[in-house]
């Protein structure tokens, strides 16, 4: 069965296999290998348009651990696991016998045991999976750990660049906002350096402070210096639920000032695209037009998830 | 893989498509279309008891969002998709992105995009499915929406009573009860209508008013005349969680005057089958001895369910 | 497509049909019945093991209903009965129906109807399987009954006994801690009897009180006793979470006088492994040490339970 299996794993897999166990975050790839994970990802998105049957992951049990809530990360890797063959198991934090005070890596060791392989784990606390990774034979994939990583959602960012923009060398991304508490930007940033890409950074600047002297990265004190010229541009989602006050007095004031709308990215390249890891505060992060209208990738971000995470699970599984 | 799959669907579907994307009512549908429903219920219930292997929906993914407890109709839903090799995919509202101030369409949209094809959807919100249908690219079954319509419970009730009485035909069908807050009365009594039967309501007058203006609708004032020769009686269930109260000062009051029992029942034609959609009251709507006596069709009610969802299920995907 | 499923069965279970249709607990088990259940399931497992692909239960649904929470049970049985070809529901007692008032009974009735045939049952109350058997059609595996009968935990354990001690015949098996509240002990109590060994029982007076008398037990009025010669000792949960207050101060004057160390281990036969049917409450009940160290069967336990719930899931459906 095995071998089936891998004979119906795209080419580009086959030959050299991939020296990482876990995905925790986008800096422990390589330029090579973030290119090969893309190429991939582009590959099994098209054989699923087709309606092939893929079993790559088939006698493999991959549970899905999401200590925060979460629709869009959860649904997408079940249903990419699903459908390369995988069986999916949930584990339910909430009601799970971490209530009899079993804790995080005692419960990850039994689920091991039980013939889990691939653990994806979203967690509040930054760093939780890089404890997992090390102290239990799972292989890891970090779907979001605290403010520190989401390594899928920039890659599938990146494919999504890629797709609009041919290549990320020498391209300008403009990220717009809470650059501090979002997991997204900090795994955005070392991704696109890697890439080849310019970063420009703007927000408020108790939410930008720091970050100018990351590699690749500028910070701008005005939106408009950073969208002067951009390739694309990345807007973030104000975390209200995290909110921690700090240099923004309310949500109209940040609207006014680092807000997307038309007219402000007219100072951006012609038909520069706009992305948004979602879910977006409609008028807030950016007008509703704008995310409905024809620069939006927002849909495609979603689309391209699945395919990007069905890549991971097969690079980590093989 | 599509060829294999069409190749094992049923006769009955392969000539024509079906016109509709969605199942929101059955007041869409002409009776040629529920008869044909409910022939392709019959072939798939059959199929199923045989073991047969169906893949009528590989490749398709389903997506449940149940934002009303309910656990039936989910897992009959749950287990007609998968037996027709559907992937399914669980949408908790409780602990989902919508606490993130996502709303219904917005979460739905991202699901669409994920590669969801159909959601089955159950809402409090009377039109709730339409809104859905109307903003997203889902094809969307209605599993229940407020006070206003259940049309697989409608289907489902048709095809129980069809195999039990031959034809809908001129058949006198009884419903009792809380018609006012019951969307499965309002289905119930178009479909009926529709199948060519007559219709008598009866219950307490502040859960019948209005009604009796319906096509093909007689409202009575007591059970005695609305059972009087009937070809099956309909019981509903008193929504203990919803009582708005009006009219209907205790339980004992309402059983005492329209619950069913034995010797109530021999007022219909000899042998007229007794329904409920359940979750029943024990002792309240009918006597425990009805419910579990030879007239009843609760239990076939319930495997009809299955069936009569793989129908709706593949319909929709043709 | 039954005859497949069977053409792949496991020799085992060919001639021979089972003549039970539950499995409630161990004590319905005769020796020989025991001993196929843990032949298949070493058979189960080396086929997993081998990556071969099985079908067994193609065709089956089988419903999980957790009325307590559970991580590894549930997950343990799900993995099994998919590994098998079956199709597993979810039944979620908090969201579900039974909010409307239903009963477990009725809420059980509507599955078997929906098509559900197996139920996997985990219930605070002792006897809810038993009353499940009884009103029911469905084939009824209990997972679990208040501080009844844990019968899948008692044979998962004497697979892992029988792993490593040879055979269970006159061996001599001491059980630590709080026997009174356990189900996990009763139910191994009976099986280690019918299995030809002798238990030997140790903890708190107000634990172990009038088991002396169970055919095949001895209670010791210490540990060291208790321990004296064994061949393997099996360390309870201290269930916090149950605590009935009862005889025990306090947590360290439980492990001062009844926790596991290596030193204690000494009076053991040589090399004697030690159980523990987790979660374990570190450096409670057994040292960390000893946990994690090359005498500990723990992380055995949980990888056979998922094989001898293949083999319970595969006796019943034969």
């Amino acid at each position: 069965m095995i071998d089936a299996a891998r004979a119906n794993l795209p080419v580009g897999t086959g030959a050299a296999s991939w020296r990482h166990r876990h995905l925790l975050d986008v800096d422990q790839l390589s330029r090579e290998e973030v290119e090969r994970c893309l190429d991939l990802a582009a590959e099994l998105r098209a054989l699923r348009e087709r309606g092939e049957r893929m079993d790559t992951l088939a006698g493999h049990v991959i549970g899905l651990a999401f200590a925060e809530p979460s629709t869009r990360t959860r649904v997408s890797f079940e249903i990419a696991a699903t459908a390369l063959g995988g069986q999916v198991v949930t584990l339910p934090f909430e009601a799970s016998s971490t209530t009899k005070g079993e804790s995080l890596v005692d419960t990850l060791l039994t689920m091991e045991r039980t013939g889990v392989d691939t653990i994806v784990l979203r967690h509040a606390a930054s760093g939780a999976p890089y404890l997992v990774a090390r102290t239990t034979g799972l292989r890891v994939v970090n779907a979001g750990d605290g403010t520190h990583a989401h390594p899928t959602q920039a890659l599938l960012d990146a494919l999504t660049l890629r797709d609009a923009l041919g290549s990320l060398q020498d391209r300008v991304i403009a990220i717009i906002g809470d650059i501090g508490h979002s997991r997204v930007a900090r795994s955005n940033m070392h991704l696109l350096a890697t890439m080849g890409a310019t970063v420009r950074l703007a927000g408020p600047r108790s939410w930008t402070r720091g970050f100018e002297q990351w590699p690749g990265v500028e910070a701008h004190a005005d939106l408009e210096q950073a969208l002067s010229g951009a390739d694309a541009v990345m807007a973030l989602r104000v975390q209200l639920e995290r909110q921690a006050g700090g240099g923004v007095p309310n949500l109209h004031e940040y609207t006014a000032r680092w807000g997307l709308d038309e007219r402000r990215l007219t100072l951006a390249r012609p038909g520069a695209p706009v992305l948004h890891p979602g879910p977006t505060n409609e008028g807030v992060e950016l007008t509703a037009e704008l995310a409905a209208g024809s620069r939006s990738l927002i849909g495609r971000q979603v689309a391209n998830g699945v395919a990007l995470r069905m890549a991971v699970l097969s690079l980590l599984a093989s």
